[in-house]
């Protein structure tokens, strides 16, 4: 049953086109991750805050995905990470038209 | 540009087939509201925390639905709410199969 990953951690730019240049081989990178479905990559310039709302196949995937990911962010310098996982109940997600998988 | 709306809370349940039972005629509704593209709702029984992630065509739409969700979230006795808004960076999650909108 696929399992949603909440990540965002104060961020300071680059934002936007800037950003989708930096971060095109990171993305290409996580879209070989195993167990992913799809990743949206969230940016609030306002707030200062990034991060990233994964669907993933199973908890397993996830979890190991979330442990690199936090340890990768730590090491670009962001202060923190917010994590947080959630099974997606799929018969409501299905009546708000929801992408959320099986 | 779509913007995506995450919300999560405390939640003592009811978890799973039995909160989609009880919350169907809600979902019903959500899938009714102005600029709503898609909610995926969240569930973490262990966590006892609930929420969803939504996307709306345009920040208006989701700053008007957070204002009327966290109201009603409250008046069902959730403690607290925790929202943020961001907008999609569309290139970076395209790469990673993400079903984010225009």
């Amino acid at each position: 049953m696929s399992v949603l990953l909440q990540v965002d951690f104060p961020y300071a730019g680059p934002w936007g086109d800037t950003m989708s240049e930096a971060m095109r081989e990171l993305a290409e990178s996580i879209a070989r991750e195993p167990g992913l479905q799809w990743k949206i990559w969230t940016e609030n310039r306002d707030a200062g805050e990034a991060g990233g709302i994964y669907l993933f196949a199973d908890r397993t995937s996830a979890e190991a995905y979330l442990r690199m990911h936090r340890a990768r962010l730590l090491g670009f310098g962001v202060p923190r990470v917010n994590a947080k996982l959630f099974d997606v109940n799929q018969t409501l997600s299905a009546i708000d038209r929801a992408p959320a998988g099986e």
